[in-house]
């Protein structure tokens, strides 16, 4: 195993000879990935056999929840998604060297605005192999080099999927080696933090506190989400069927998700109506519902909700509901208790539902549609690396795009700045190109 | 003197306020904040008057730079460009609810990412005054809260300005309060650093210093440049006299500035004939010379660089000279040496030019053209609030598009993930609309 440093100072290198690579030749290596992991599926599968037998060990101990035990198994179908994942991310267009704008600054001074990758990427995530996958084929196509640190559990497949990538890179004459990384200590993980010279991104994917921990710890910047305390507000003039229809769906369709629904506002003046209608389809699908005290009033047989569950994921088919008196009242809600993930509106009212998605300050507002729909695949972004709540660089799901930045590039014929300044200056032409 | 905590929370709320206020709310702000500042211009000086004679005793007793006390007097023509950058950031389009990309996700879903702004900004910066005026129309335009920490040698001048700022949005009902806020200690920067919950982001504009320590003590992502190390190489194909007269306007232009020269790589091919023309000019603009052992062999007369003038930013009138055999070994070079600030390339071949733009990392890559022209006006932005070398959010000269980032609007009739998933699941339909 090498020294995480030296891993680090490789992708930097390895990072500076992608950013030079043709769409052909990252999409050639992405279709030769497709191959050998089809070519390779029953070893694959076996490595993740073995992991799952270590797995059930400690999912009999108490050790790994059945979630993290039911994310680990790579079946036929997941496998086959997988696959058809790389071959996804190839189709996509190529995210680098796009001209993202162009100005004409004077005669023969052009300024190109150029996306190139952000570099070296270092990613944390937890079991599931398919992450490898799905990670490296993102930064292939994004010309970016990965430092990748997988969950414990997943240590054989993932280790198999990483052999199988990189031997398939490797027998691509132009690919630089060390695109593709791999770590498989939380010391590695802690030692990358103070790499910022190599790294020039963290992408953490787990718990709050993994992230909290990152991010108090490293010059690096952290792309990522630490909660994901998702709110649906029903006003005054919402279709409440379809709104207990989506908040269902919200709720339960994957209740371990951070986007799904944690608390659900309504407005007092429906509140008669709505709230029994929820309990009975909620109690239906087995969620325990916690309230205020003037819920309780309506629905009376569920327990209090207290400032604290405002604040908290759960994560599980618990729901907490407030009734508020307005729209303002919701919006403030929101911005104070919520994880800036995505919050939606029930609501048959333009001028409520405009006011909405202005105000509330989070990555995904919606209206009249599921939470759940938070997602890179389901946005058309092909795949994601994660989602983000964060208010710089990214938000919501991250997919080729965020794994971006951009490049001027300025050409010119001999012009000097003391040309364009004191008297007698030229002026500036700042003509629009693109 | 409020505590920053209140500050950030208040400024935090003022952001959830401003996010949804008009562009001619905003313009009309701009307007009225230019008169004001003409109306008080005889205040204003006055009190950078005062500022100007204590920086004097300080000068005098070397406890600040010359270069610091120029930059700090507010000149008449300074005065009348700051009011006219109040203007122009006014007449600059709206950088706030622009649909940057929607797409039609199924029928009656569609998904839109609009531009927001980013919430509250922390602004370091030194003296300069009109730095105050240029942020805050900056912020205004872009709907972003900042808080404001300006160097204590302009702090007369910069209260003063703050003051009529806040004055002037104090008489637009719609304008929320606490939008432009100004703290005046250290302390006060140091406790900024742990308010992640209500800070997005901090930009500092100063020393190396001063940017690691900020970097190695918060979770709020910082935005900035730690130094500015650019290189000029010039190829065997260079036309001679056009690179001498840009080397020269990139190092004396304004040798204190973050985008001059510091180190001129020079293809050993030419070499002889490049540096004996570019000794002279250099000589005669009073500029100091440190040279490889190559470069002493031709210009004999000069003091030799080490490998610490390689990561050196002199901001003075120092040049190093570098002579390197290919264009591989420049890109190296500057990969290894430079900042990723801005580096140039004379030079009359198209592939080189090519390979030079792809492969050098750094947020802007120039050919044929002085390194000074690294700077938001000049690059067309109308302003900046400065220049990034991070690799994420924003690189390069920042103006308004780096202080927005965007929210996905989902809007749905009543959706749910469960009829996109499973047996006979939906199929999405990804359409582009925009």
């Amino acid at each position: 195993m090498k020294d995480i440093e030296e891993i680090a100072i490789n992708a930097k290198k390895a990072s500076l000879v992608l950013a030079g690579l043709s769409s052909d030749i990252k999409n050639n290596a992405l279709d030769r990935i497709a191959k050998a992991l089809v070519d390779n599926k029953e070893f694959i599968i076996s490595q993740n056999e073995e992991d799952l037998k270590k797995a059930k060990i400690l999912l009999e101990n108490g050790e790994i929840s059945q979630s993290i035990y039911d994310r680990l198994k790579l079946s036929d179908a997941k496998f086959n998604d997988m696959v058809a994942g790389v071959l996804d991310v190839k189709k996509l267009p190529d995210p680098i060297n796009r001209t993202l704008s162009a100005t004409k600054i004077d005669e023969d001074l052009e300024l190109y605005k150029v996306s190139c990758p952000i570099g070296v990427i270092g990613v944390i995530f937890e079991a599931r192999p398919d992450v490898i996958v799905q990670i490296s084929s993102l930064a292939i196509k994004s010309s970016n080099a990965v430092i990748l640190k997988g969950g414990i559990e997943a240590i054989l497949a993932n280790t198999a999927l990483v052999k199988i990538i990189n031997d398939t890179l490797s027998t691509i004459v132009e690919f630089p080696d060390n695109v593709i990384n791999f770590v498989k200590s939380r010391e590695d993980v802690n030692n990358m933090l103070s790499l910022d010279n190599y790294i020039d991104l963290i992408i953490p994917r787990g718990s709050n506190k993994l992230v909290q921990f990152i991010k108090g710890n490293t010059k690096i910047p952290v792309l990522g989400h630490s909660d994901g305390i998702c709110h649906i507000f029903a006003d005054e003039s919402a279709n409440i069927d379809l709104g207990v229809k989506v908040a269902v769906d919200s709720k339960i369709q994957y209740p371990a998700a951070c986007n799904a629904l944690e608390t659900l506002l309504v407005s007092e003046k429906i509140a008669d109506k709505f709230l029994p209608l929820l309990k009975d389809k909620m109690f239906e699908n087995n969620v325990k519902l916690r309230g205020c005290d003037k819920t309780r009033k309506i629905i009376s047989d569920i327990d209090v909700a207290t400032d604290d569950d405002w604040k908290t994921e759960y994560g599980d088919k618990i729901l907490s509901i407030k009734i508020v008196s307005d729209i303002d009242e919701a919006i403030n809600h929101i911005n104070t208790f919520g994880s800036g993930h995505t919050d939606c509106i029930i609501s048959e009212s333009k001028q409520n539902v405009e006011k909405f998605m202005a105000l509330v300050d989070s990555a995904g507002v919606y209206h009249n549609v599921s939470t759940r729909f938070a997602d890179g695949f389901r946005y058309g972004l092909g795949a994601e690396v994660g989602i983000s709540t964060n208010k710089t660089h990214a938000r919501g799901p991250v997919g080729l795009e965020g794994l971006t930045i951009y490049k001027y590039k300025l050409f010119g014929n001999g012009q000097i700045v003391a040309e364009y300044t004191g008297e007698n200056a030229k002026k500036f032409l700042h003509g629009r190109i693109f």
